[in-house]
C-alpha cells in the first residue's frame, strides 16, 4: 500500500515543543500515517527533544520542513482547518470522524489531502482558515476545549484507522466447540445437578435449565474449554455415586 | 447529564510517568470524562508533574488512588482490558470504537463499565485481561505498535464522543454482577475444585484458572446468574466432605 498518495498530510504550522513535535510523530507512526510536515518550528530542526519523543517513529524518515503555511499546502487540493473555536466564517464544520470519513471519499478519488494543526499559543491564523475547505473540531467540553497539539495529532490519527478491524494478530476464538460438544457438556452437567437434588421445584426445572446453558452459549466456548468444564463437573461429582451418608441431618 | 455514571471509568494500573498521568487527566476532562483511578502510581500522589499537565482539568478533581486493580474495579461490571499484544486468550478482541460502541450499551442498560490501562513498560498483568469481558485494541501498525499511555487514554476518551450510540433497542445484559461478585463466585467454585483434585498437576493450577475464569469473565453474568451458578456448585459438592469412599480403585 503506497502511503503516501492514499492517507492525508499533517502539517504542524509553527509548533513550538519537541515534545508535541516527537509525540506527534510516534502517534502517526502508531496508526501508519507517514506523511508530516512542520511550518517554521520553533525551535528548528532537528530538534533533539522531537526525536527522543519519537521512539524511533519511521514518520521521522520522510519529515518535511517548510518555512511558510503557503508553501506546506501548495501540493494539497483539500485541506481541513482545525480549531477548538469558532471563527465566524461562513464554512462547514465537521467533526473528526467525518471529516476524515470525508477525506477517504476525497483520496479516493484522486485528491491529496491535509489537516491543518496550529501552534501551542494560538493555534491556526484565520487565514489557514479561510484557505481551507472545512473547519475541523472535536466534540470537546465547551468549558475545557484546549487539547494538547500531540493529542489532537493523536485523536485523528486514530480516526483515520479507528474502522478498521482488529489486527490480524489478535485472532479471536478459534477453535470454537460445536453444538453437539456443547449439548453433550450440558446434559452431563445438568445430569449431576439433577442427581444433586439441584433441580427444585419440578416445575421450574426448565427455566433453571435455560438460565444455566444461556451462560455458556454466551461464552462461546472452545473445545478445550468444554473439554476442561466436564472435567470440572467429573471432579466435583466423582465419586459421589459410590459413597454413602456417613452423617445423616 | 450525570457524567459519574453514565460514562466510563478509567483506570491506569501502575502508571509511572506523571506527565503520562497528567496528560490522560486532561483529555480525558477535554472529552468530558471525568472518572479516573489510578492503581498505586510509581510516585505515589499527588505528583506534581501530573497536576501541571492535566492543567486544571476537572478530572484531578474526582481522581481516586487504589492499592490494588483489584479494589479498583470492585465495583465495576463490565471491563475492558486494553493491550497492544496477543495474550493468547480466548475471549473477544474490540477495537477502540467496537468497544466505546459496545460500552455505551451496557451504560445505558446500567452496568458500570471500566477501561484499563497498564503501566508504561509491560502493560496490563494477564490476571487483568484474565477478568475482563473482552480485550481492547486499537488497529495500529504491527511494526510500531506501541502507544504513549497517555495517548492510548486520549483517542479513547474521544472514541466516546465520536460515535453514535446504538439504537436503544439493543439493551444487552442488565443487572450485571459486580467484579467482587465474580470473585467471590470464581473462589468458591476453585475452592471446591482444589478439594476435589482438579488442580493436577499443581503446576499447571494458574492456567487452569485462568481458563475457567475467562469462561465467566466473556459471560458478563448477572447477579442473578451468578447466583444460581453458586448453587449449583453447592448442589454437586454437598455433602461430599461428609462421605467416605465406599470402592476403592
Amino acid at each position: 500500500m503506497n502511503k503516501g498518495s492514499d492517507a492525508p498530510v499533517f502539517i504542524l504550522d509553527r509548533p513550538q515543543m519537541g515534545e508535541n513535535i516527537g509525540a506527534a510523530a510516534r502517534v502517526m507512526g502508531n496508526f501508519g500515517l507517514t506523511r508530516l510536515r512542520l511550518v517554521a518550528p520553533r525551535d528548528g530542526w532537528p530538534n533533539e527533544t522531537a526525536i527522543t519523543m519519537a521512539v524511533g517513529s519511521p514518520v521521522l524518515d520522510t519529515l518535511e520542513i517548510f518555512d511558510t503555511l503557503d508553501e506546506a499546502v501548495a501540493d494539497l487540493s483539500v485541506t481541513y482547518a482545525t480549531t477548538a473555536r469558532p471563527r465566524g466564517m461562513v464554512k462547514p464544520v465537521l467533526t473528526g470522524r467525518e471529516a476524515m470519513r470525508e477525506a477517504r471519499g476525497h483520496l479516493g478519488a484522486g485528491a491529496s489531502v491535509g489537516i491543518l494543526f496550529g501552534g501551542e499559543r494560538a493555534g491556526l491564523p484565520n487565514e489557514a482558515i479561510v484557505r481551507s475547505n472545512a473547519i475541523l473540531t472535536l466534540p470537546v467540553e465547551p468549558g475545557f476545549a484546549s487539547l494538547n497539539l500531540a493529542m489532537a495529532v493523536g485523536v485523528l490519527a486514530h480516526e483515520w484507522r479507528a474502522g478498521d478491524p482488529v489486527p490480524a494478530e489478535f485472532r479471536p476464538l478459534e477453535d470454537r466447540a460445536s453444538q453437539e460438544e456443547l449439548t453433550l457438556m450440558y446434559e452431563h452437567f445438568e445430569t449431576e445437578l439433577d442427581r444433586a437434588g439441584f433441580f427444585f421445584p419440578p416445575e421450574k426445572t426448565p427455566l433453571m435449565i435455560q438460565n444455566l446453558r444461556n451462560i455458556f452459549a454466551r461464552g462461546g466456548l472452545t473445545s478445550q474449554e468444554v473439554r476442561t468444564f466436564r472435567g470440572a463437573i467429573k471432579a466435583l461429582t466423582i465419586g459421589r455415586g459410590r459413597h454413602r451418608v456417613v452423617r445423616e441431618d
